[in-house]
């Protein structure tokens, strides 16, 4: 179950260099995707059109990709250009192309019908006013804004829905990361999940000042101030990709300026397969004190952390298939308060598949 | 195929210990197998009701298992005690729980009916009057009267009726265990299968006195002593317990008093799945001559010989498999007269699933 | 998808010694093979009519091959000679035989319809007049004629009509073998496919003296003489029986007499199951120098080459897997000019399947 007309991170630009190619899954279509000598990023069904051959075991020439088997050559638009054994090339030799869009970092790709994506935009959240007005992830561009770490990939074994529904009930971080985090603030805390738009949620903690001896290391509080406001808010933007923004204010002050740390820990999960995905995260610390050390301990906590929750997940999806299935049914689950947000998400991506003929 | 309403070991008592919890997968139900502070052994399905995570992965605290995702706690009836982020517990949050019993180290489990299970007694032998009238597995329990190795637990890649036909026709011992145990004389020994009620069977062998030399080793019989009654006799109870009893007795003497040596060798198989069984098994001598020697020759002796069994039994499976099938059906089988007990076996096994319901 | 009525080779002469056994899988049919103690081959399947355990895991007597499991014993053509445990031999005691025959350092096998392997004749071509004429695999056998080195068998996780298409469009060795080969020659060479009779192909290169360095350095060749009749030329046999035959010939020489090297390399495809296959090969170098300096030239770089080979069409075979497929199906793949002695096999293969009554 997943919507096909959307755009998926499908690498990080560090991952391929100029006239390199790799194959990854994404949406279930093994796509080779390359980068041609001038840096351009394209995407191609990773199957020659002649003998089925896999492309991503070809050579990129200038913007060219050639099967390594009989050295048909094919441009970013999937079309042939050269067959080495003949000089007609007929029009069915071509090969399916992916939209493809690079930015801050990400490449993204599109697997659905091309002409949806015409006219779209990269995700971005509706946040209103004030600093996180127009949040989008070029948060991931370090500048004297922002201090960044990563972005990181895990290939996870698990649909990427139970990655999405771990994120949207915080919950568990009081028992997975019960070392970790410690965060059993989460339990007690007043929450309130909103919708914005068709697609997407914001889901509010409002701790009652219970920050854990980690979290406080975390963001390298000072001893003296007894009292804060520790924040946590997840925009969630259909059907994958989310940003945390987490911080700590002294009381009476607001976050914008007077903020200890505020940190935007970014969440992007690609379906790769029905059981399988690709999460890309990233640390983003706004006005990172300079030295680095709040970014610096954020990622490695979360990397700590990120280790606990591919076990959970990954646990989780291996006991689905114990019991014979691929997904989490409604049926057999029982919901608890807390699921509100996983709920509505998978309402809306229910829907998304549906409007495209799926089964969701 | 496996009947469902029986009692089955799922494990040894000392594999669990106060506070532990384990998985194992019994008639193709994952089971959360599990012992509280109090050392009560309980069963629940490895699954939580609220997102599918495995309860044994989970913590024992009391009398309940806590799942470690979000932290719900279940009492040993299956009933949810605690979710630590709601107040209110709905009746739906439970999971399935299966009767459990524990005794003479082995700890048995119901997978079927819950109803079914009152009344009922855990496996046991009718053997009419002598030293062996009410053969259960008491003598599992190391006393004056039974010397005692094990419970061993196999885990076996074949299917559990697969080891119950390999010792209902104890003639390939005089093959697969040529050199452990020689024991050519089954081949010409006169031989009954008995049915005792309606679900037992014993395999009578009567040999004529022609053991051999490991087996004269296995006893440590007496070299002067050149005739003896040799018996064997395997007891079965549906679906899959046994014990096998064999000795060696000095001409003209009786087997409670006078044997040189009787061992009682147990056999309990449970299905895991369709292809896997778990096999227990142990060794318990009669009025052990005190220095053990005996009870740890048959040890040693009959790990060798399992060992081959465990060989055997893997490789016809994976033979069936090589053919497109699981299981050892009846039409393309050819049907010798020392199966005799192997057919009665697996009639009364395969009208118990019919009377569930099952396809047999 | 393979015809059944045909002679497959299953093993090389030396892989089996007398008085042993093996087993392998011949066109979805696992097979014991067997040599008694005589020397004469056979070929049962690979299951006891008893309790289905393997033959092949059991021991040659004679010219019978016993069970390890319960001890019978059965003759080569399948009928059961003991059983251990009883006096009478049911007539149904007995497991199918598959005719075998044995020449040239190669074991046939005919998986299907017994009747029908009456009268055949094991494969070879009909190559007209000259010195191939009658060509067979006699040339594996090493005489003053042919200098062998081989055979050799690659165990190819890859159905076996990819491995033929792969030697019936040599225009692939311009790719994957760029660099052993570097037989760029093959992609503008005029070129010729013949169907002779209805179940063999020949495929003809006329070369422009267009010699790569490493075919020049394989054959030996004088550095003085410029200009070579560069031949190769591959004859194909339903269902996928090859020999290729190469060489180089000074100008205004003819083959026969003046061939500074003629290289035949003979390649046997034989079907295991759907998604693999054993690749049966070997060097025959006619009236070879007596220093074997070119057959062990061309052995060593075949070796090189059919490495890539492997690569190339297991990654093949994978990539049909990644798209939910397990053959290469007409309706998906382009069909370039260079395929056509593909089609024309397939075409003849697809007709042999269809005319047993299977699935093409």
């Amino acid at each position: 179950m997943f919507p096909k007309d959307a755009w998926y991170v499908c690498a990080m630009s560090h991952e391929i260099a100029a006239g390199q190619v790799m194959s990854r899954t994404i949406c279930n279509f093994p796509m080779a995707i390359y980068r041609a000598a001038d840096g351009t990023a394209s995407a191609l069904l990773d199957r020659c059109p002649h003998r089925l051959y896999p492309l991503s075991a070809g050579t990129v020439e200038g913007d060219r990709l050639r099967c390594s088997y009989h050295g048909l050559s094919f441009a970013a638009n999937g079309k042939c250009q050269e067959i080495p054994s003949q000089t007609e090339i007929s029009a069915t030799a071509c090969v399916r192309s992916f939209p493809v869009r690079e930015a801050h970092g990400l490449i993204w790709v599109w697997p659905g019908d091309v002409t949806r994506a015409e006219g779209t935009v990269l995700p971005g959240f509706e946040t209103g006013e004030g600093y996180l007005s127009g949040l989008d992830f070029s948060c991931l561009d370090p500048s004297d804004r922002w201090g960044v770490a990563g972005p990181h990939v895990i290939h996870l074994n698990a649909n990427y829905m139970l990655a999405v529904d771990n994120l949207l009930d915080l919950t568990h971080t009081a028992f997975v990361h019960a070392t970790t985090f410690d965060n059993a603030g989460v339990l007690d805390s007043e929450r309130t999940v909103k919708a914005v738009g068709d697609y997407q949620l914001i889901d509010f903690f409002a701790f009652k000042n219970t920050m854990s001896r980690p979290l406080r290391d975390g963001y390298i509080l000072d001893e003296d101030v007894k009292l804060f406001d520790n924040f946590l808010e997840t925009y969630w933007q259909a059907p994958s990709v989310m940003i945390l923004v987490h911080g700590a204010v002294p009381e009476g002050g607001n976050r914008e300026d007077d903020a200890c740390a505020t940190v935007l820990n970014t969440n992007i999960l690609t379906p790769a397969t029905d059981t399988t995905s690709h999460y890309f995260w990233a640390q983003s610390v706004y006005r990172n004190r300079g030295d680095g050390k709040v970014r610096d301990m954020w990622d490695m906590m979360t990397r700590a952390a990120f280790g606990e929750d591919e076990d959970v997940l990954e646990r989780q999806q291996a006991n689905l298939g114990r019991f014979g299935s691929t997904s989490l049914e409604d049926d057999v689950s029982v919901v608890l308060k807390a699921d509100k947000g996983i709920v509505l998400a998978r309402r809306i991506v229910s829907s998304m598949v549906k409007r495209e003929g799926g089964n969701a």
